[in-house]
């Protein structure tokens, strides 16, 4: 071995930080070579090597975003940019597929898309609807590297709902392509026939809204397709939910054996249904709409014991017409808000600060969990072989997060007023600076598609 | 920085590996400086470093037995030659303390004799007796670097049982203490009363000793001390969990949100009375005793999905005629089996190459959780500043138990004839070598006491 | 008061038996007058009463069987002749309600043909489909005395599968009108897609036909509507409960606090699937199929227990053309069995005599509890003011059952060649012998229409 | 049959009436001869028997108060005499033995001093102390008709709490014996040194107490005396459960198919430690205490859905000197609280006036139940055979308790000022009148004995 190569081991190191992960967290530094991490160890800085100094703060593998709507008022390069500076650093977005257009098509073409405008490297969901003709085209979806296909029980008069029959084909066709099934669980019988009923009656204020989609909905929902995921034997993930009593049918079903992954959001976690639906109005329309204070406890308690594995930021972001209406009818307005800018400090200063959680089982949640479930073995951690995609977190910064400093086109946050403790300075993909100091440093297009493999195999 | 530090940057790697941890796995040299790991990453090897080729090899952290018993036939310093061989780098052991010696006094005894005679790093437990005199020791022992205390609710007429207003006092001062209480769970009345019976009437053959010992009274006593260790606001460690009842029970006190952790030991998950107790008779005799392949099939699942944190060996060695009693009298013998040196092979075999569990979690169970619930920040991990314990396993080797082989003092194994693909080549203990390639390459007297900090606390 | 109105004062007094409840026993006579219980007590025989020795026998309530079919090869007529039998005096069975019939119209024909026909007194339960149309004919049903709706979450293909919109709606509409939502509960969905594939496959035989009604298929949709009839505040009726897992759907509704009465049927807890479709073919097709021995074991504890309120017999007698099919296809015949005449002795045998439960729980299940659930107050109990509705049952009579000697048209029985030891030796309806020693002593028709009070309410 | 009998046929006859059993309610006149009732139906009332007009009343089985303490300031003349007033016609009360003196000896003496002094009848529990030595004497007693053995699991300091290894000896002999375990359990230990240190710290007002006795210790005792029963396989009966994590420990135990009843106490569905410990001080003190509204109305629910089997009043009657203490000290007076008098209509108020149970089920858990349970067949209910034990309750009379206006010794009540509509008019004992519209009309020393049969075996 000659001297040589060692001059330029690294083309990067990452100095002086402590590296955090679900097990601890230890000071080292990580030496970065070409896009990935090619070690994690003391005092690898040379004079070779560029030199990002994180001392006094934590190095976090850059956060796995899975469940991202990068449309609206956005593209795909708004969306991706306000994540980057939310410290996430892979986005896994859902793409819809239009009747009269192929899946494997329409799923290209957003790769391509993706591949011309992101900011961020990316992996695609795809949205499953028209079961069964639909299902001859997911080989060929996987053989690309889309594996996780979302189906609704929902929205019927919107024509994406899936019904039971077809729900328990398409699982057991994604099970045996060795995929992964996401369902968005809520009773969309129910949610029709109330919304239709408060509609008529002009009961259309923002605080009407959550009446029409209640707890019992989504529980029942989530127990109905853990059922049919048992019997076509396909795993599951349930996204964004929102109660305690739909983590319960979904714990039961895990209880029995069940391969069951439980998505939250941020705003499940800190926002509630009595103080937010006045203040924010139908700017707070989210589907699972907001709950109660005993739900968020409920929440916390079940990201923290690992009932809860993955938080997503189910970030939508609207043009203010898109979400107000003339009368205030909540109704007239579309689902979701924005949050992928503020999810990583906002669970930090309302999970770590207020000790809700540990930083250690946060990188869990935000990073390795989605990356583990979704089969991005090259993301969401700070190991050799690894992408380096890092976040240099500054506990000692502050920020107030308000309306007009959000990047990307969201108009609004919910979470305008909250100060947290504990920002993003420094975000890296693939060993590259894209976010330092407040500052875009890269330019859209640089992202990849990240095709996904199969979920770790048992041993 | 000069080059001149760097030829020496790294006194060993472990090169061409894979590093395994609970998150995953990953292939990547191990640098180590002195005692410690310096560096986990690529082409680490330089021309200056010692190399250990783990090439086709998994590069483990070394297991941490949480549970170990070096007395009866053996010393610390076969108990340790034999945990070497079997992958074992650090040992908590369990402190006895005569009524007549001081608590302290005694685990400074132990820590000499450990630090004179160990071949492996070391931690102490002190078996917690004669409550409520004893607690005024506790500051002095926890000052020491011993924090967990182990009490029990069986054993009366051997004068180690508490009754639960001492352990009640117990818990209150170990939480207190910011300790662990770590307690053996079986209703002793029950028990005794049931022995007593069995005694009486001539029933003295391995086959009565499980029944004894009933599932219920091993339930209740883990219902129980969880409900004292909730009111006495302590964490709680329940050693050898043997069966699904007692498993039910502490999972109900984590559903309240108690910090309970379940610990099981190699022979519940592979062994059952009713093949065991004919075929081994007396030298199966364990307590909890060997249950049904229910429990076993459970203790699994409960393994996998992380309802069952640590595997500890509970191992002791006993020589011949301690284990045996000339009329075959099980009550006569005593309790107790060996099983560190197998522990780790033989969850890799009926672990990870019967798929009931990955080699991620094998290792989180036998290494990563030990640590952290016993405050060993330094032990359980391959990461940087981590110390050098660790385990070349070579999933290839493979290996027949029997009685003859063993090292220590054990003279049989409930293992012999089981054929184990996959074995540990080489073992280091802060960065040396104390076996390899079925050799001991160390001398007793190297290891050193470790003494605990305080678990893990949030953020 | 003059002393002659007392030499009249009963019709008939059945004369030293044991008068059962659930309750209790004790010996007492039963004076009738008219129709009616007109006392229950000691020495009530007199010179001017006919009456009828029930020495040595149980003097029970005439059974009031809620799940009754009386169409396929048989009619009103026929099934009323084997019910009486069989020591029912109660017959409540289902209407089908033709598209292009009135709902009342048809529940008018229903009564009017019962009250020409019928031996017994009968109740009608209304089956509900085209939801939501049928929902304006609804109050006109109660208030001719019927309220309850039978509503189906399987047989899409048959028309009669209730979507969750319509289901909601209908519960909602019941609960208004103080009815009760009683469900046959399935995933319609996996069991049509099931069916479709096992058809295609070529698997038709009769052991196929349990593999494509899976347990939590019914599991699933017994908590889906439950859920709905949380959220549509109706109380919930489910038949024919067939397994353990959909038992535990409706027990944990109840823990919510709802209004659930689970019925189960002899079948379940006297037939295995392994055993049964093997024996019987294509005559044991029964919806949900009959279970294994496991789900009978806890059906019988959930029968004692209280968790079970209600057997019914869901008796259908085919022509055997109906029940057999040429390649012997399980898919072509018809679902159902014959089981009213045997109902009785049948768990008397194997609940009383084996002694899985208590005499007084068999009258629970098979008169007080339908009575009250069915909104019947003076059917269901040997009490003054109800109909002398009575069962003269004979603990030492002993019969064989065979296909030969059943009464009304089914053309076998699933009990062939069980023994039971207590049979019905006279049948009283409203004071009159029906059935005696074996002998038909009345005429179809004389029968009456027994409309529906609302269920008991509280205090 | 002569006409003459008939004549004579009742020698009084309850007119008028609404009959009322756990299975419904119904118009009756209830015919009595001699000391039972002979009949009951309509029209019984001849000229020559006399006649209690019941019109607009409903006839109840006399309660059965299956837990009793005729002691402290009362005898059980005093004790019998409130009761009667309250509705109460068979009392099962406590005997404490005296450890120089025999079991059976005492019981003898209690039954002698029962027949010379109480009003009401009666029967026997047998508070079991001094384990094992006192087993040899439970044959006799059961010989006597004692069956009910209560223990302690606390009081250490009293003499009377039995460890787990005689708890468990006890329950084998009672099971042998075709007895009941009754239980008092609290976590003995727990409390003790709660007690200890509340006293050591000067926390001695009543507001103290509740926090000295909390849930966890009652349900975890609950929880192993169970566990002991299931091994001991004896039917057990845990006396006044106070709170919902109890409730639940049997509840489990139940599921897991043992047979278990539950009693909770007047106090515990009426009054909350919150609001009663500060209005009524030491009076308040009842073991366990007081709890939350959580709990009230957790164990109605338990009460109308069968969780919970009987109520007892766990009546004690103190004198004020033993209730109260110069500093106000909680823990210098007396366990227990009066509540005999009051306890019916006070159910009847709360429970069914407020719509939480109905009135048939308030007549199963005060007088059918504990009748069945503690083996009294002649006991808890209004049938032919049965002891004429009747109250004539008036729906339509109102009362405001007061400490002034109740009987025995009770120097007060804990329900001072609660208006109650609907009060007992009349009771009768064995076909006699003692109480009759507010006045007292039978002399102490009537009552008899009333031996303890097995309870109802199956079928």
């Amino acid at each position: 071995m000659s001297t040589s190569p060692k001059d330029a081991r690294f083309d990067l190191v990452i100095s002086g930080g402590t590296v955090v992960s679900s097990i601890g967290r230890f000071k080292a530094d990580v030496g970065v070579r070409g896009e990935r991490i090619a070690a994690v160890g003391e005092g690898l800085a040379t004079a070779e090597a560029a030199v990002v100094d994180a001392s006094g703060c934590y190095v976090l593998p850059g956060a796995v975003d899975a469940h991202v709507h990068p449309v609206h008022a956005e593209t795909l390069a708004t969306t991706s940019e306000a994540a980057a500076f939310g410290g996430v650093t892979t986005m896994l977005h859902f793409i819809y597929v239009e009747s009269n257009s192929g899946l494997v098509e329409s799923l290209q073409a957003a790769r391509e898309e993706g591949e011309a405008t992101s900011l961020l490297d990316f992996g695609l969901h795809a949205r499953l609807t028209e079961v069964p003709r639909r299902l001859a085209e997911l080989p060929a979806a996987v053989e690309m590297g889309v594996r996780s296909f979302k189906l609704f029980t929902a929205y019927r008069s919107r024509g994406i709902m899936t019904e039971d029959r077809d729900l328990f084909r398409a699982m057991e066709c994604i099970a045996g392509l060795n995929g992964l099934t996401m369902v968005h669980a809520e009773n969309g019988s129910v949610i029709e026939l109330l919304e239709e009923r408060y509609r008529a009656r002009g009961h259309t204020r923002a605080e009407d809204y959550p009446l029409t989609r209640p707890p019992d909905a989504e529980a029942e929902a989530v127990n109905r397709v853990a059922m049919l995921a048992r019997l076509a034997r396909s795993p599951l993930y349930i996204v964004h939910i929102s109660c305690a009593e739909a983590l319960a049918a979904l714990v039961a079903a895990r209880a029995r054996g069940q391969e069951v992954y439980a998505e939250t959001c941020p705003h499940y976690l800190t926002l509630t249904a009595d103080e937010a639906m006045p203040r924010f109005g139908t700017r707070a329309k989210i589907a699972p709409p907001l709950r109660t204070q005993a739900d968020v406890a409920e929440l916390w308690r079940a990201l923290e014991d690992g009932r809860v594995d993955v938080v997503g930021s189910d970030h939508s972001a609207f043009a203010e017409e898109e979400k107000t209406s003339p009368q205030g009818d909540v109704f007239a307005v579309g689902f979701g808000a924005p949050g992928i800018e503020t999810m990583l400090p906002l669970l930090y200063e309302e999970g770590v600060n207020q000790g809700r959680i540990t930083l250690e089982r946060l990188v869990a949640v935000l990073a390795e969990a989605p990356a583990r479930v979704f089969g991005l073995p090259r993301k969401g951690g700070v190991a050799p072989g690894k992408d380096a995609d890092l976040v240099i977190f500054d506990p000692a910064g502050t920020k107030t997060f308000s309306d007009d400093d959000l990047h990307g086109r969201a108009y609004y946050t919910l979470y305008a007023g909250r100060t947290v403790h504990g920002v993003p300075r420094t975000v890296l993909q693939r060993g590259k600076k894209i976010v330092h100091q407040g500052r875009l440093v890269a330019r859209a297009g640089q992202g990849r598609f990240v095709p996904a493999k199969p979920a770790r195999s048992k041993a």
